[in-house]
């Protein structure tokens, strides 16, 4: 561990926004701030495949610092994937163009729950850890590095479906008629991703973000049953280490149980209103979010009116990260991005 | 117009229920209750393309016919597809395997808006009308039918895109980028729309739902601007001719817009749970819904837990019509639902 770990960045509006202290301006940072919508990105990608630009930390890091060169952020996020996890366990990873990831031997039955492995971090996912450390040296202590994975729900959808799916019908009709066996595989996914987020901290995150990409296919009763259990465990083991934000895409149902966690910040999907959550969950909460990134891509007028919308309607709140409800659209022109930070902090 | 349309059928319950009257059982009927679930239904598809199937009024009433033999189910739904008015509206569809609906000339500028045709449902729908009329008189008025359309925004994310998307990212950017050439294609789809409802009721539909199968993508504040006024336009119409049902999948971040419109019933996707819904717009209305569809797939315990969950927990509304939160999915077996009907009503 570096001493650094232990500093806050010169620019810590994000982690004092995490903690519920006061900034000196509204922090923000996008989910998939980098990506194919800037083209030092897609430049490397003509070089190499995605696995081969996440795997090697030289490249992860350059791909960390791109968005931080181009837009006045406030904090930076590793370069990864959120299914990272899953190869180590023993699934064979592809990513096909046009289907994302694609696991070539899926989880189907107890054997295979039973056959997966435990993952050592250190020396599994040691390019991930060495492109955070590479990555805060080239931070300078500027601005933060956050740090993430999927959450157990997540993953298992991906490593039961084999790849992407609408809505994981699949996935939850096997989780329903085994209940045993999916709380073994969840038991196994959240020894993993407690340990992972660990080394992540160990490596320098100062900040960790958990993806649970699609805890909204559930319902209410299902989510408690199924999935709350399990990610609350992982952020009651990070608990008092560094700041913790749990993001859900169209979890807007789900905001109660998540707040019920031990979590610093709650993730808004751009579809639930922020009136709304907070009469339902309070104001004394830190919240991130929400614009629909499909404003973002719109105009600039579009993206302006809806960013001083959610600045405006989250104002209440204890705590406010401005973000978008979702990644950038990959077809989004990086000046309007540049335009959409500025206004925020003016 | 028969004389059939005005008294009401020997099975009564689902349109008692409509109406927020007392009931001797819960009625039941499922979303996309004929489909590919059945051999009845697959059968006919090694034969038939399905607009083959839905332009021919007696195999469309044929199929609306299979559930209703096999099950003890108290509505039948005609056969048709949401999008069925987009046709003849100009856009030239195809229904390609794996992929879904595909329009080849999408709406992507005000001239394709312009461009949009006024329908005649009597002429350019009259295979849907004729498959109604034809479905009345095979149902002997034993069991009420349901006439149905797709809702403008989730018409015009198809109109747009031309075809299917995960979230429909683009067309959201495009309402967004020109809030007046919106306006324009939500008129034209409104009045198509309200039109086709009311020739659905002339030909016999006892009951119409609306599916804005896509509105969940929007936010609150955006389906209030781009959706709602429409939306409700259309329930205004129809006010007082037959009951009316709303669904929108994944939307139950949209509830109290809903549930501000002159509607009999409010359908509810899965996801969400009943006592919130009911907490947040009261147990004064009639729901519908809402058994997550896997379940159904899972296993008997899973199906008959959920169901018997379903029940207990829409005991407080006025109405309850059982359903699931969207449509069966493609492999549940057929026993199943059959034994989930018997259940509901037992």
């Amino acid at each position: 561990m570096t001493g650094m770990t232990h500093k806050d960045p010169i620019n810590d509006c994000f982690l004092k926004a995490c903690r519920g202290e006061p900034v000196s301006r509204t922090p923000v940072w996008l989910m998939r701030q980098a990506g194919r919508y800037m083209a030092e990105y897609r430049k490397m990608r003509e070089t190499y495949p995605i696995l081969e630009m996440m795997k090697n930390p030289e490249r992860a890091a350059e791909v960390t610092m791109q968005p931080v060169r181009a837009f006045d952020i406030d904090a930076a996020i590793i370069f990864a994937d959120i299914l990272t996890l899953l190869e180590p366990m023993g699934l064979q990873l592809e990513f096909i163009p046009g289907r994302g990831p694609v696991f070539h031997n899926p989880v189907r039955d107890t054997a295979d729950v039973l056959a997966l492995k435990t993952v050592d971090p250190h020396k599994q996912i040691d390019f991930t850890l060495d492109a955070i450390r590479l990555s805060r040296e080239l931070l300078e202590n500027k601005i933060p590095l956050i740090g993430f994975s999927g959450a157990p729900f997540t993953l298992a959808c991906y490593a039961v479906q084999g790849g992407g799916s609408k809505d994981f019908d699949e996935v939850r009709a096997w989780m329903f008629s085994s209940p045993a066996r999916w709380a073994d595989l969840m038991d196994r996914l959240t020894d993993a991703v407690t340990e992972y987020l660990l080394a992540q901290i160990d490596a320098g995150a100062q900040a960790l973000q958990l993806f649970d990409s699609w805890a909204g296919c559930l319902s209410v009763a299902d989510y408690e049953r199924f999935a709350a259990p399990w990610t609350r465990k992982i952020f009651a083991a990070l608990e008092g280490k560094v700041p913790t934000i749990h993001f859900s895409a169209n979890g807007g149902h789900l905001l109660e149980q998540i707040a019920d966690m031990p979590v610093s910040v709650i993730g808004l999907d751009w579809r639930v209103s922020p009136s709304q959550v907070m009469e339902r969950i309070g104001t004394d909460r830190v919240y991130q979010g929400n614009l629909d990134p499909a404003r973002l891509l719109a105009s600039d007028e579009a993206a302006l009116t809806g960013a001083a919308e959610v600045l405006e309607n989250l104002k209440p709140a204890k705590g406010h990260i401005f973000n978008l409800g979702h990644g950038v659209i990959k077809t989004t022109p990086p000046e309007r991005v540049k335009l959409l930070v500025d206004a925020v902090h003016g």
